[in-house]
């Protein structure tokens, strides 16, 4: 019997987890810190290769003469990201979470205090490279950034629906690959607006510049 | 005071955790399974986007008069891989994990529990898309293949050093994009040859076709 003689089946089960939980006194707790101090704190989320660093890279080079910045990098195990964000003049603090796959609460929270925070105004915190797990855990910051990227084929906001759900702005980014990669930018931008009709989307690249301008204006920075 | 009159500061914390642990009793029962059927079964891992469900679409194209064929398919929500995949007359499983990045091997057995593995010859299990979970869980499976993709930006090799290190394959998936990307796909490599150096890897574009029938040669397929 060959699998071409066979009848076909297609079977679906569903397996439920709930990964919420005791973050939520920990992140009360940063937003209390970041309010006393002033600063305005921003978790930049996305997988791998969607470009986080190079946002904030980005971010910095325009906001750095205006605010005092630091960053908080999260990373499994490379400085990479912290160390190409200090290249630009901002201070950087690095979370290297080992097998962890998102930053939580309380790294958030032993970071800040490897620091003193009087000197800081603004707080970009990168996460780990992961679309998936950082949604579930907050940091207490004021605004949820989810970068999304041409790249990762079309299919990405219609299997991260919570993702998207949970995020205060979301970035398209590498539109300047958009020709190159055949993407329909218009298709994606409708699945973000199926999950929430009001999230503010922003088309940008990084790498040109393009769309950055807008976004400082959205963040009231 | 400006952030350019002040003196810049690095600093480096780290937080370990193991995810590992009492699912490798539930992987030997699976790897018990599968032998029991004279069952191959391969576990594809990557991060989303890179091109994991048209691989199996590819493979599934080449094998499926050879063998009987089963796919199960880890998403969060959507049925959309599965689909694709039964699209071209294979059968499959579709395990919803809701929140949880990553199959693990208890899902696997539940899954497996659902057909009559009588009717199989290979399993294709599809990761959950995500780069950094799914490596912490055996499935019991034959061979872990390990997708990246040239979209992925330079870095997702050294920031992924576990995830590499832990399969047997790893498939640089996408090739036909290289140009359009002027991607360093020789660089990438190298980083893989600097975690092991006699790890398997491929270049394969499942969209034109390219590598497959020598990926289908190392899986002795």
């Amino acid at each position: 019997m060959n699998g071409s003689e066979r009848r076909q089946k297609t079977v679906e089960i569903d397996i439920r987890k709930d990964l919420f939980g005791a973050n939520e006194n920990a992140a009360a707790l940063n937003t209390e810190i970041f309010k006393k101090h002033g600063i305005i704190a921003i978790d930049i989320m996305g997988s791998v290769g969607t470009g986080k660093t190079q946002l904030i890279e980005a971010l910095c080079d325009r906001l750095r003469e205006k605010y005092r910045i630091l960053m908080l990098a999260g990373d499994l195990a490379t400085t990479i990201d912290a160390d190409r964000v200090a290249s630009h003049g901002v201070d950087t603090v690095q979370i290297n979470t080992g097998t962890a796959c998102h930053l939580d609460a309380r790294m958030v929270k032993v970071a800040l205090q490897k620091v003193d925070l009087a000197d800081y105004q603004v707080v970009f915190i990168e996460n780990v490279g992961n679309l998936i797990c950082p949604a579930g855990y907050s940091l207490g910051v004021d605004k949820k950034i989810v970068v999304v990227s041409v790249t990762e084929g079309p299919y990405m906001v219609r299997k991260h629906p919570l993702t998207i759900k949970h995020a205060d702005i979301i970035i398209i980014n590498k539109i300047d690959l958009v020709n190159a990669l055949e993407f329909d930018i218009d298709a994606l931008e409708a699945d973000i607006r199926e999950v929430d009709a009001k999230m503010p989307v922003l088309r940008v690249s990084s790498k040109t510049g393009e769309g950055i301008d807008k976004l400082i204006e959205v963040l009231h920075l």
